[in-house]
C-alpha cells in the first residue's frame, strides 16, 4: 500500500481531519486534497494536519476554470488558480489538478452543468468569432466555439506558469471523458493534454491520467508512452466507469472493479512509462458517499491490491 | 433542401411507408432508413415505396456488432451483416452504416446496456487474453480487454470487405461518443476509424461524421480532413448534444441547435474536405418522438436552413 492514495472527494461525508486519520488508520502514506475541505479546515490549519499524521499529500484539487472569455472572467480565473498554486505549496505537495473548463455557455466557475437557451444561436445573433489566431467562421457562434475555449486554456496556462514556477507547483491538466466538453472541460484527450503542456518545462506542466476519464481512448497506450517519455505524469488516479449512468454522469464512478475498465493493461502501460508516484483513489458516487469511511477505504485497499497492485 | 435526409429513427412512431411520405410531402429528397422499419414493410416492398415516392436512400442503419469472441458470436454477427449488404444494394443505397459494437461483456446484439456484475474480476479469474496478435498482459480480463475487442472489428471488417464488394455497398464506420465505448461502439473516434478503414478501398469502407458523436474530439478537423482527402466521408449526419443528459444518455440528442455543438465550424470543415452528399439528421429524443412527425420535419428543415445550410 506504499503508493496507496485517498482523494478526500472519495470520502465525501469526512472533514480534512478525519480522511486524514482515516488514511492513516488503514496504513495509507497519503491523501490527495479538495480545496473545499482545506477551506473548512483553514490551509496552515490542514498543512499541519496532514504532516503531524505523517502523511504526504499527492495532489490538491483543483484550479483550473480558465474558458472565460470576458475580462472579469479572465481576472477571476487567473486570481483563483494564483490562490491554488500557493494552496498547493503550503500543503507541501507539487501537484496542482486543472480542470480547465467547459464553453463559456454552460461552464459556471464551480462546473455545475447549466441548461442552454435552445433560440441562443438564432438568426440574428451575432455571426462573428474575434478571437485571435483563427479563422473567423462566419455564422459561428462564440458561446459553443470549442477551438477558441481551447486557444484561451492555452493562454490561460502561459499567463500561470510563471506563478507555478515561482512557487516550486507543477500545473496538472486532467482531460476529462468527452461527456464533459460542454460543461467541464475542453480538455478530453491525454494526447491533447499533452500538446497543451508542451511548450512548457515538465515539472511546471504535467498531466493526470484518470482511468475513468481516459480508458476508452484508443490512442491511450501511446500518449501514455509519450507522457512517460516526456516527464509529464503527475498523476495515476484510479476508478471504475459504471453503467448504466448514474442520473448526473459524473457520479457513475466506481470502485476500481466494479465497471469496466481494464486496470491491468492500463497500469501497465502506467508502469512501463516509468510512473512511480503515489496512486489516487478519487470517486464520486452516491452509494460509496452514503458508506462508512473506513469502509469504503477497505474496499478501495482490496480492490487496489487485486486489480492495480500486481501490474504497478 | 437538395441534401437534407430525413432519418427513419427520428420520427419513430411512424412506419417506412409514412416516413417516406412525410419526408416527400417536406420536400426532402432522401431518406435514411433503419433495418427494423425496412423489416416491418418488408424488403422489396420498401424498396418500392422509395422508389415510387421519387426519393434516395441516404443510407442503411445498421451493420456491426463484430466484437464477439466466441464462434457462435463471431458466426451470427457475420451472418446478420450479410443479410445487411444484401438489403442496402436491394434499398438502393451504397452506404451501410455499421455500429461496431462494445465489450464482450456489456454489447449485445442489439446494443442494450446491461449492468456488470461486480464479480467478474475478481481474484482467481482466468487471467489470460490469448488474443492472437497482442501480448499477453497477465491478470488482463478479456471481458474488458479493449484492445483485443478492436482487433476483433478490424479481423470482421476485413472478412466482411469481399461480400460488400460483391454487393457494391459500402462499410461505414461509425465513431460513437466515448460515453458508449463499453456497450455499443469500440470505435470512439474518426481517426479510430479511418485507421481501421485504410487497409480497405475507400469505395468499400469509410466513414459518418454524426456531430453528436464527435463534435468534442480535438483532432476533428485533421480528421475530416485526412476523411475527404482519403474518399472515406460517406455521410454527414447532424444532430446536437444536450445537456442535461437524458436518463438514457443515448436520447440526449437533439434538434440542431439545441445544444452545443458548433454546426457552423464542422459543417465547413466537411465541406472543405469535398463532401457533397446527403445531410442525414438522426435524432433519438423522445420528447421528439411524442411530437406529431410533420411538426418533427418542419423544425428538422427550419434549423437546417439556419445552422447547417449557409455552410455547405
Amino acid at each position: 500500500m506504499a503508493r496507496l492514495s485517498l482523494n478526500t472527494a472519495t470520502t465525501k461525508g469526512w472533514t480534512l481531519r478525519e480522511a486524514v486519520e482515516g488514511a492513516a488508520r488503514a496504513g495509507l502514506p497519503a491523501v490527495g486534497l479538495w480545496r473545499d475541505r482545506v477551506a473548512e479546515a483553514g490551509l496552515e490549519e490542514s498543512a499541519r494536519i496532514v504532516r503531524e499524521a505523517g502523511l504526504r499529500v499527492s495532489s490538491l484539487c483543483r484550479g483550473g476554470f480558465l474558458t472565460a472569455a470576458d475580462d472579469a472572467g479572465i481576472d477571476a480565473a487567473l486570481q483563483d488558480n494564483r490562490a491554488a498554486i500557493i494552496e498547493a505549496a503550503t500543503l507541501g505537495t507539487s501537484e496542482l489538478v486543472f480542470v480547465v473548463g467547459g464553453l463559456p455557455a454552460a461552464s459556471t466557475f464551480g462546473g455545475a452543468a447549466l441548461p442552454y437557451p435552445a433560440d441562443r444561436a438564432a438568426d440574428g445573433e451575432a455571426s462573428t468569432s474575434s478571437e485571435a489566431g483563427r479563422a473567423v467562421v462566419p455564422g459561428a457562434d462564440p458561446a459553443r466555439d470549442l477551438v477558441a475555449s481551447r486557444q484561451r486554456v492555452a493562454d490561460r496556462i502561459g499567463e500561470l506558469v510563471p506563478v507555478a514556477q515561482e512557487h516550486g507547483v507543477r500545473i496538472v491538466l486532467e482531460p476529462l471523458h468527452p461527456m464533459f466538453a460542454a460543461d467541464r472541460a475542453v480538455i478530453s484527450t491525454l494526447g491533447q493534454a499533452l500538446d497543451l503542456a508542451a511548450p512548457f518545462p515538465a515539472e511546471t506542466v504535467g498531466v493526470v491520467v484518470d482511468t475513468y476519464h481516459v480508458w476508452w481512448d484508443p490512442e491511450l497506450e501511446r500518449q501514455i508512452t509519450r507522457a512517460g517519455a516526456e516527464g509529464r505524469i503527475a498523476g495515476y488516479q484510479t476508478c471504475d466507469f459504471l453503467l448504466p449512468f448514474a442520473a448526473d454522469p459524473l457520479l457513475s464512478r466506481g470502485h476500481v472493479g466494479d465497471g469496466y475498465v481494464d486496470f491491468a493493461t492500463i497500469t501497465r502501460w502506467v508502469t512501463a512509462a516509468g510512473y512511480t508516484g503515489d496512486v489516487e483513489v478519487e470517486i464520486f458516487n452516491q452509494t460509496i458517499w452514503d458508506t462508512p469511511g473506513d469502509q469504503t477505504l477497505a474496499t478501495m485497499a482490496a480492490r487496489h491490491r487485486t486489480h492495480v497492485l500486481p501490474h504497478l
